[in-house]
């Protein structure tokens, strides 16, 4: 009974308030985007320490050294031939690429489907421009491409390209680029990398599989100043009997630094933010700490995840489960753990409040987020809300990620979700058993490095 | 019997060679954008005549004299206030907008959502820059919101203000901006007019909603050329009985200067070549001529459809009927007809060939096309094969219309429906009854005059 009247509590406001909401409006609108060391972020940063105290929620700043890349002019046009006339093509920077020369890298297009295929070309990559090609045709295949974008241009450069265009993650395209994050290798010399429409990935396929080069002109403007501070934004409701047992629900502040990052990841921030402020509403507090941690840049870099599990190293310990809401703001879908045995078993009794809100499934995947990727070898358990991202990747890094593609209803229902499930980890009567250690995905001496693509 | 041998050689090699869809790559991919005025526009008038006689179809040219208006530079910001940080806007020039001085030019925003509310707010127009707000939900809404675009900025101008915004006339958006014609009437000085993504015009409209005034800095380097000499390209396949008896079947050749028009209208280009080809390959030919032109500048300007009507002026009572195919590469879904008492009965027992593929239902609707506007005074009857248009306006005027958005199917079955009713209209023992004379839309001595949108 107890347990009926605070999801009432929560899912209530949730649903009826529009608070997740107005604060996504207030982000994105009111402070649009927030790439790590931009005045964006910056502002992002004093948005959340005014809100939380606004809905009576300790908050503080903890710092984090973060890169400082910035755009730059991008264009990119296809040279004539006689096949072809030219024309413009539509190309976005990817995160951490380096600019051309001014006038541009003029050069021949090969084109690759996979990492694979790059090193089979061995020497004809020299002097080239490589596009990346591939066939994503759901979320499901960000993770495999994902990885095209995150390590290919490094690998085209190690082999003598001269520049990378990565055909853009994207489930949809009205000519639309999708920008990200790619890592060059320690050792190997950055070139240019940008993503490509897949309009234009596609035209240059149909061109090359033609008689006769094709060329492209790529101008990049973009640069890494130098790094720059910043902070996390951490917020607290008190446990009540063990408030020094943690259950750590995250988003990441950041974005990147086109469209406004409504659903990547302003969906995430509210949602976690608005949990706070209902379970601090809660009369008695959940029986443990539930702390809340707005990570800085997650896009390019994840240094502020490293920066939390540095400097709270020693708490990992008790850090009982850690969700991130890094989705969007599609509608629930169910629930995930990243936990050991016996753990289903545990939860399945608390999920009777998400059945009306269509989440009220364990479900079989497993639950995890970028920024708590520091937390595998400390054998932190997750959990997490598990939402319909079908047109995630329509507008995902992308200029098209916008206020206007939020569902209200959607967010209200995850954010409802969200905050009973922080509650459930934060009342159950056990602690969820912790999952056997895992490495680290980072190397030991990270410079600024990035898991494959999130 | 004789009617389904034809329809089997003209249905069966629509369906199975490709022929049309190779040509639409060659004047998509090969030639690109064609704006009248412009060398792509050039170079498709050439590919036409080349293709035509490949075909071993007789083709010519027959001059228009076309303006040549050219897209500069183009970019828009929202300017900072206490509410919101600054950001770029995304814009889109119309066709036939002026340019701004080259430090753009800034104002508070007034949104107005039709050219009633505009009249209604008298003064307070003055020194502003208007944005013209509509919800466009489906392509039924084009004709209502396009009259926005083409007479908006002119009524705007002559309020007093200084510059256009219109939202982008679109059925799906990933930060993608439309363009389009507008027209400034006569003794109106024109303003800079852009459109706006779906994405920035609800942004800003979310942002008047609050308290302060929004202002834009808008920067726009278009500018109209001296006009310059193109053509229509026309061409035939002779009727065995009564040669002088013609069916038109028109699409035009020009599209706008972003993407490659490859719905608008390359796929009525290559349907009604193809039409042509498949035609002149019956033996004995159909009764009557078949007529194909190729208009010019159907986009801004339809000087091509006006320079045909005038050049045909004579022979235009025998113009026994006239199709122009540009809706795009959809599926057909029926035959409309715009004719008089009697017509449904004579081309209703000619339509079970196209029952197959989905258009064997004489519509209610209209037949009609822009460049058979000037048709009207004259009785044409009309004729037109109904495509699904549903996703039409979702890359309708923009960088996204390209061959990727070509479902081969649905072209290949346009095709073969357009190449039926060709036939038909050529073949029937009567002709169909003339509807009464229709005023010219055109303005007794017209400059760059275009009926409200299309």
């Amino acid at each position: 009974m107890a347990q009926l009247q605070v999801a009432e509590r929560l899912v209530g406001p949730a649903l009826t308030e529009g608070h997740a909401l107005a604060r996504l409006a207030e982000l994105t609108d009111g402070i649009g985007p927030r790439l790590a060391g931009s005045e964006g972020s910056e502002a992002a940063v004093q948005w959340a320490l005014r809100s939380f105290k606004a809905d009576g929620v300790k908050a503080w700043t903890e710092p984090v050294k973060v890169p400082h890349w910035i755009r730059g002019e991008e264009r990119a046009e296809l040279i004539a031939s006689e096949r072809f006339r030219g024309r413009p093509l539509t190309v976005m920077a990817l995160g951490s690429s380096v600019a051309t020369p001014p006038e541009g890298i003029t050069a021949e297009v090969v084109e690759v489907r996979s990492l694979e295929e790059l090193a089979a070309l061995g020497d004809r990559v020299k002097g080239r421009i490589v596009l990346f090609s591939h066939d994503m045709k759901g979320p499901e295949d960000y993770g495999r491409f994902g990885s095209l974008r995150g390590r290919g241009p490094s690998a085209a450069a190690k082999a003598g390209a001269v520049a990378a265009l990565v055909r853009s993650l994207a489930t949809a395209s009205l000519s639309t680029p999708h920008t990200g994050a790619t890592r060059f290798e320690d050792g190997v010399t950055p070139i240019p990398a940008a993503s490509v429409t897949v309009e234009d990935a596609e035209l240059l396929h149909r061109l090359l599989a033609g008689a006769g080069p094709v060329k492209v002109r790529l101008v990049l403007g973009c640069k890494e100043l130098p790094e720059k501070d910043s902070f996390n934004v951490v917020a607290e409701v008190k446990g009540r009997q063990k408030p020094e047992e943690i259950v750590l629900i995250g988003a990441h502040l950041d974005s990147w630094d086109v469209g406004t990052g409504a659903h990547d990841d302003g969906a995430g921030v509210v949602m976690v933010m608005e949990a706070a402020r209902l379970l601090a509403r809660q009369k008695p507090a959940p029986r443990r700490t539930v702390r809340v941690v707005l990570f800085m840049n997650e896009e390019n870099g994840l240094r502020g995840a490293r920066a939390y599990a540095e400097a709270h190293a020693a708490e990992l310990p008790r850090h009982v489960a850690a969700m991130e809401m890094d989705a969007g703001g599609g509608q629930p879908v169910g629930v995930v753990l990243r936990s050991a045995e016996g753990a289903a078993e545990l939860v399945r009794p608390w999920l009777n409040p998400l059945v009306a809100l269509g989440a009220g499934t364990l479900l079989p995947a497993e639950a995890g987020g970028a920024d708590l990727l520091p937390l595998l070898p400390a054998s932190v358990p997750f959990f997490g809300v598990r939402q319909d991202s079908s047109r995630y990747f329509d507008f995902h890094h992308t200029h098209a990620d916008t206020l206007d593609k939020i569902d209200p209803e959607a967010l209200a229902k995850s954010t409802a979700a969200a905050a009973w499930m922080a509650y459930v980890m934060a009342e159950l009567p056990e602690v969820l058993p912790r999952p056997p250690a895992a490495p680290s995905p980072f190397a030991p001496a990270a410079g600024n490095v990035k898991p494959p693509a999130h």
